[in-house]
């Protein structure tokens, strides 16, 4: 690997298992770990996740020559703003945020000279957050979006390129508006809804939740995510979500319109293509 | 068991799990399937599902102390129609449909004299359907909501409740309205929602689906379910879907204001509210 020291601010599920699989793929440099949070810092150095650890960003980033942003996308600026003095000449700071175009128009103007910067996105993650949930296996197989636009430099690009690749994700070039418009639909609209939905099941009867079956269970378990995590991204990706939101609204109300009018044929209809079109997430090319 | 005949209409998912589950629970009577496709009863046959089979419900049902309807609900009044000459004095009809109020009205229009009929609904079921994916273990621990009315014959009534728990389920007893109401929100819309946001996302762009990661693929599962049934159950719970998804309509369209207004904070407040009720489903009480 490209690397020898190795900054992650925010060792939670995400972080934490970068590290993780950074070791079990034979890393053979120093893992920092950067976290607010002094015990659950220690924690992860106690783990064996991360080789040291520090509470202050600016202090923590000082010689690595990859820093990775891994906390709350709503935190990426102050913390960078914080670092940049200390970021070494040459460093490549890069990131596992779930929303690209605005966050990176805000990052790039404040990565100093000599320093590139490299927006990626592995689409991994679990209801459950923190270090106990990492895994070295996180990122295996799964896509990792890596968005650069006309000004990223090409020697960073194919070095974060390349690392992820190593750690055992499937790489995927996409610009940051292309991927947020396509996150908006396949992951923040979903996310948008299943805390919904909880909100409104529980606004009709408090007490019915429980009587859900699995089909419920599994609908809403996006619904356990970090709040302070989706509200970030719908922060961020604002315009694109209400898009998908709209969109979603139209299809809604045009199914309701099918109901209230006893419309049972083309009702079946709309049911067949849905259930078509997710029929092609279960073919081998695209189960994961 | 109080029986020594079982005739099950429609051997798929559901009924082919009664007929395993009747076996590995030591039934020793005949449980003979019966089902329009020839194919499929064979199958079930040469499966060891069922001891004989008929594709003629009106011959099928003959002589059987319990008649089990396994077909969508929306097949339920004709098939009562065509063997209500043929079933014999004293049996039992109950079935396993996820809707009641509706239906059970119908039905008791047809029962002949000295025929019971008990609603029920065991809330069980997999995306996949068909014999091949019954299993006898399916409803082990599952809840079974059992749901007479004023008019309920109370031996009957003993006798399914006493047959369910033998099969391993949670028997729960209930009104067929009170069971709409509960199941509107937490079964039916969340199907309409799945249907609903796959078709959203391939009408804002048809190729971004596999862009999905397992939060859209666990979430958009029911998707998966047979479209007939569905268009089956909204018809017959038109009113309280109605109200369900108007709940909901109202729900979403607060969330969007708040994403219009940017009212960051209070979009994390719902999304708090959300997680919390949302982790009750998460303890050991609710589990399943």
């Amino acid at each position: 690997m490209n690397f020898n020291r190795i900054a992650i601010i925010g060792v939670g599920l995400i972080g934490g298992s970068f590290a993780l699989a950074l070791k079990k793929k034979g890393f053979k440099g120093t893992i920092i770990g950067i976290g607010r949070k002094k015990e659950n810092i220690i924690k992860a150095k106690d783990l064996g996740v991360i080789d040291e650890f520090s509470t202050e960003p600016a202090e923590g980033v000082k010689d690595a020559d990859l820093i990775l942003l891994a906390t709350p996308v709503g935190q990426f600026s102050e913390i960078v703003e914080g670092i940049k003095q200390n970021i070494k000449k040459g460093a490549i700071v890069t990131d596992v945020g779930s929303v690209k175009a605005e966050v990176i128009k805000e990052l790039k103007k404040l990565m100093p000279e000599g320093v590139s910067f490299v927006g990626a996105h592995p689409i991994a993650g679990k209801e459950c957050s923190g270090v106990n949930a990492a895994s070295p296996d996180l990122f295996n197989n799964t896509r990792c979006i890596i968005t650069p636009d006309e000004n990223t430099d090409k020697t960073a690009l194919e070095k974060v390129f390349e690392l992820w690749n190593t750690l055992g994700a499937k790489t995927v070039l996409m610009s940051p508006d292309e991927h947020d418009a396509i996150f908006a639909a396949v992951s923040h609209l979903p996310h948008v809804l299943a805390y919904v939905l909880i909100n409104a099941i529980m606004d009709l009867n408090e007490n019915i939740l429980p009587h859900g079956g699995r089909g419920l269970r599994d609908m809403t378990r996006i619904a356990l995510s970090p709040p302070e995590l989706w509200r970030d991204i719908c922060h961020y990706n604002k315009e694109h979500i209400l898009k998908s939101l709209d969109r979603f609204l139209s299809s809604i109300t045009h199914i309701k319109k099918l109901i209230e009018n006893s419309d049972w044929d083309n009702l079946e209809k709309e049911f067949q293509k849905a259930k078509a079109g997710r029929q092609i997430l279960e073919s081998d090319k695209y189960k994961i």
